[in-house]
């Protein structure tokens, strides 16, 4: 993906402390206490222009929702739709995604969403999937105890990895679907991706997984 | 499926001892020695006509085979098919798949195939697939520790349930195509469905899935 570099993105994130939380660190192990109100923490990682996080948090008022985008260029558009639509049960971070430890504690957060991942293809990239074994212990020490993931993707590559490292992480696979557009699936919010590539014609498949406490 | 009544199928079997084993449970624990060479066995659970395990057991002279398959009016065809090969390293068992436990002990078998099973979609049929977790646990029960399912089909809903079913026994998935006839997976050998199913554009899903040791 290449990004139009936006100079200017940086000021206006800097403006916006209510929305893209500044100093993310100081949260840690109190995110609770940093929304109106007390409710469970559900993250997206790589929240891209935050259609997704932003309609979910309208569609469910008593979930709180934190949107992780690493590009300031994108995440501006994601901002753009916050303060359009004032949401008080959504903040976005502008993190990477490898530093979830620095910010987030063992019980703050219980869901994570992957939306079309960079697939990244080659297998000397396959550590930067967000499936990758490592991602699936940064989020295993975020999560409350049988927290869970929930992942589309329309690339097929990358959800075959994704099953297989599920699988050998331990995860238990609790939903699936390999056509979700054709499915009974109810509720489905599209991500600006999952809009353009759906109407290309490209399957989007969607799996749950869940923590499983020691047996 | 429905099949032509055949009365004279009985008859045939009956003729050939040699290739479809008139009294399998004397096998039971001991089916190294009813085959020319002691070597691995692996076995298809609903056989067919019996295609794919001939063409198998033609390319793979080191290892032996089982077909088993409910229908004598279908086994019959498998039959031809061996009787016109002469393969010493391939039998055929006329049995229900839920009474495995009968004719084979742990360790007897050290890889189960499953392709194109029937997909028994309504929900009240789910003990019927032949991987709902009863019959995982049958196939645990006469496979080697570390024992494998392959399984090949092109019901979308069959291969969705199946995944789930795998993950909630603790099979460790190692192996998933999602697209088997455009992927780089070699040596695929199609059963008559496989062909009959891709001619018509569906896709064929694949998977492969291990028993783990205790942990």
């Amino acid at each position: 993906m290449r990004f139009r570099n936006k100079p200017w993105a940086k000021d206006k994130i800097e403006q916006y402390p209510q929305y893209i939380v500044p100093n993310p660190e100081q949260c840690r192990g109190k995110w609770k206490e940093a929304f109106e109100r007390v409710q469970p923490l559900h993250i997206e990682v790589g929240t891209g222009k935050g259609r997704f996080i932003t309609e979910m948090a309208k569609a469910n008022p008593d979930i709180n929702y934190i949107g992780i985008e690493l590009f300031q260029s994108v995440i501006v558009a994601a901002l753009d739709r916050l303060i359009e639509a004032e949401l008080p049960n959504l903040k976005l971070l502008n993190v990477n995604a490898s530093d979830l430890g620095k910010y987030f504690a063992k019980n703050d957060v219980d869901r994570v969403y992957l939306n079309f991942s960079d697939p990244w293809p080659k297998t000397r990239h396959e550590k930067r999937r967000l499936t990758y074994k490592d991602f699936l212990k940064l989020y295993e020490d975020i999560l409350v105890d049988g927290g869970e993931i929930h992942f589309k993707t329309d690339n097929q590559g990358l959800f075959e990895y994704s099953l297989k490292s599920f699988s050998q992480y331990g995860l238990l696979l609790t939903f699936i679907s390999l056509d979700l557009h054709k499915s009974d699936f109810e509720g489905n919010i599209m991500t600006e991706y999952e809009q353009k590539f759906s109407e290309k014609g490209n399957r989007i498949y969607r799996s749950e997984v869940k923590y499983q406490n020691e047996k």
